[in-house]
Order: structure tokens, then C-alpha cells, then sequence
């Protein structure tokens, strides 16, 4: 599947058939998502599969008991660590051993500076994790998609319910969920009219940034878009 | 180019053939972004284009000085609307008209909650656009890609500066930058040896959380990586 046709025939699911994913097609999966660019290289993501009944319904009640958790195969819980340095060693020493830093000096003040961001607000540290992380999100449901696997993404649920149901520690920030699985073959979410997306025109702005206001539309021209839209 | 191709493949790009992007070809590129999922659907992303040289400088002095950003065709500044509820209206009303809503109640019960998180924290509303929009940044650097076009996200950078740079208004969130443009023959970013990525078995957590501890490898088993990796 070329990406182009995987950006605009992705859909997010929640109808999904009653077929398990196995260990390998998760390992095959992920293993494409560690691609993903993030700032310095520093990877802040981790994924908590759920593929357990039970441990579904847990989240599930923790996610305004949203049916798609537990009828998915796999529910993921996806994480972002809010230290910024957690993998800075590893990264900085890989970078000078592979010729990207021309000294020992120059990885040292790498580490420093990352390691300084410790002292950034919460806040920001939780923006920043965020940022890249959800750019692994994207990889994993785009690389989902190309395996036959439909995704739905979620940020309806309840994060400190989720942390304490599952032990997660203050440290990393519930970013997102994730349900994944095989569709049924009559997947309303595929088959039912495409939602509208704000057009090209609006969302880019050349040399100076202009936002459109909100446009409202009279009831005959949301009409008609709805139709010409109906794909 | 399939999905995995992209995946694998896409490097972040620094070294920028002297070829602009044209309109169409910017217009194409984000005609695909915008079908990137988002909560409610509700599509907080804007992108500021620049391509004009002077701009580009401006963006560079707020951008550490960093070569690739007047190098690249263009340079875009993604911006996140830290407002939920601003384009609710035309999203919900979508839904109605496509049966996703049993009905105007529902539609109204749903803005009603969107316009409530105007109320949440701004911190909230910074981590939620974030999210969103940065699914959208990872759409648009493989989108980019598969048309031949390579991309350098950036995260450092002043936000505040470019925001009085380019009369960003307070109610968008400056979430990163990203360079765009042909690559050079030889670019260093695409042939140097790949930096490294956690594995696979690190990301993934099952049923547990229970994250991996720091590893400290010996120095020798650094090395071993670093060569085994070099693609």
C-alpha cells in the first residue's frame, strides 16, 4: 500500500472482528513505529499492550466504557516519558561513535543540556513529550493500516483513572489510546461517509500567518458539501 | 513507495538541493495532511509556508541559526489552535448531516462539551493541541516523502520569538518546525549510518508496565551496536 493511499483510505475503527493479534504481528508492527524522528533522537515513547479480557475491561471502564476497547484485539495505553535525559546517554554515545559529534566535549554538552531541561516546568516537559510521541502514534497506525489492521485512536478517557489501574508512575504522561485489530469485513467506520476535513486552502498560509475565521456556512452549502464529500 | 518503504527510509534531512516546492506541489502535500485523524475530529492544525528568502532568514535568526532553515524550499511553521472548540460547529454539524448523530440535541450536547474545555487549563489545551497537530506533522513528512521530498523537523527554537516575528496571535501554540525540500545527491543525512533506535522488545510493554531501566551498556558493547546498525 503506497502512503498516499494509506493516509487517505485510513479510518478510524471501532468495529472490529473477533480475531486475535499474534505476538509477531506485534513485534512486526512496533518495529516499525521505533523509526519515528524525535527531537535529538531522545524516543520518549512506550506502549502498553493490553491483549488480556480483563485488562481491557479495565481500561475500558477507565475510557467512559467505550465498547471498542474490549471488542479490539490489542487496546494500547501509549506513554510518554517526561524526562527529557532518560535515554540521553545511550543517544549522545551513539552519535559520537557513529561521527555525528567531533568529541567527547561536544556529547558531554549535549547530555548537559538535555539533562538541564529536568528543570523545565512540568508543563513543558509534558508538551514535549507529547510532541514526539504522538509522532510515533501516526507511524503506528499508517504502519497498522499497510498489515490490514485498523486503528482508533482516543484521547476520551480518564489518565489519572488509567495510571492508577495500571500502575503507571508520575513520570510518564498518558499520551493517547490506541485500539487495534482486524476490521469486520462491514465496518461501518469504513464504509459510512468520510467526515469533513477543513480544506488545504485553510490550513496552509503562505509567508504570513492569516487564520481564516470560522466560517459557518449556510445549512444549503453544509449540505451540499456533505454530499459531495459522501465517500 | 509503500508505507514501510517510507517508514524505514525517511531520514531527517538537512542537506537542500537549490530547487523550490512550487503551489502546486505544496497543495497536493497538504491536501493529504488534512487527513490525519484528530479528536472530535476537530483538526487544530495550521501550517505557515515560507519559501520567500527574507522570511526564511527571519525564522532562522529564531531558530538558532540552524543552515537548513533557509537552505530548504521552504520552511513551515505548524501551529496548533489551543482553542477545542473552534471550528465545532462545522465539525458537529457534519456529523449530523452524515448520521453520525441520532440527533440536533446530540449535536448541541457535544459543543456544548467541546466549548467547556475552553475552561480546562491553558496547559491542558496546549497538551491537547500538541497532540493533534503533531499526528498531522508525521502525516506530512511521509506524505512529503513519497513525493520525493525530504523534511527536518525542528523542536529547537524560540517560540516566543517567532511568534512576535510573525504576529502568531497567544491562542496558537507554536508546536515545531519543519523544513522541506528536494535533498541533495548526496546528502549526508540520507547516506551517514542510521543513529540508533530502541528496540523493539524496550517500547513494548504487555499487560504490565514495567518500564525497562536505563541500560548502561560497557563501552565496548556501544561500539558493537554502533557497527551493527550502520546502514
Amino acid at each position: 500500500m503506497n502512503v498516499t493511499e494509506a493516509i487517505e483510505s485510513r479510518r478510524s475503527v471501532h468495529d472490529y472482528a473477533d480475531e486475535p493479534l499474534d505476538d509477531e504481528t506485534i513485534e512486526e508492527l512496533f518495529d516499525r513505529v521505533k523509526y519515528t524522528p524525535s527531537g535529538y533522537n531522545l524516543q520518549p515513547w512506550e506502549f502498553l499492550v493490553l491483549r488480556d479480557e480483563e485488562n481491557k475491561r479495565r481500561l475500558r471502564e477507565r475510557a467512559f466504557d467505550q465498547a471498542h476497547v474490549t471488542d479490539a484485539a490489542a487496546a494500547v495505553v501509549v506513554l510518554g516519558n517526561s524526562d527529557p535525559a532518560a535515554h540521553a546517554d545511550r543517544i549522545f554515545d551513539d552519535w559520537l561513535d557513529k561521527g555525528y559529534l567531533p568529541d567527547e566535549e561536544t556529547r558531554d554538552e549535549l547530555i548537559d543540556q538535555v539533562e538541564g531541561w529536568r528543570e523545565r516546568t512540568e508543563e513543558e516537559n509534558r508538551v514535549w513529550t507529547t510532541r514526539s510521541t504522538a509522532l510515533g502514534v501516526m507511524t503506528l497506525m499508517y504502519a497498522a493500516w499497510e498489515m490490514g489492521i485498523a486503528s482508533g485512536p482516543m484521547e476520551g478517557f480518564d489518565p489519572d483513572g488509567v495510571r492508577e489501574e495500571f500502575d503507571i508512575g508520575e513520570g510518564y504522561e498518558p499520551v493517547m489510546l490506541v485500539t487495534l485489530g482486524y476490521p469486520t469485513e462491514d465496518a461501518d467506520d469504513l464504509d459510512g461517509p468520510r467526515k469533513l476535513r477543513r480544506p488545504v486552502e485553510e490550513i496552509t498560509h503562505f509567508e504570513t500567518f492569516d487564520p481564516t475565521p470560522e466560517t459557518e456556512p449556510a445549512a444549503e452549502a453544509v449540505e451540499a458539501e456533505a454530499s459531495a464529500d459522501d465517500d
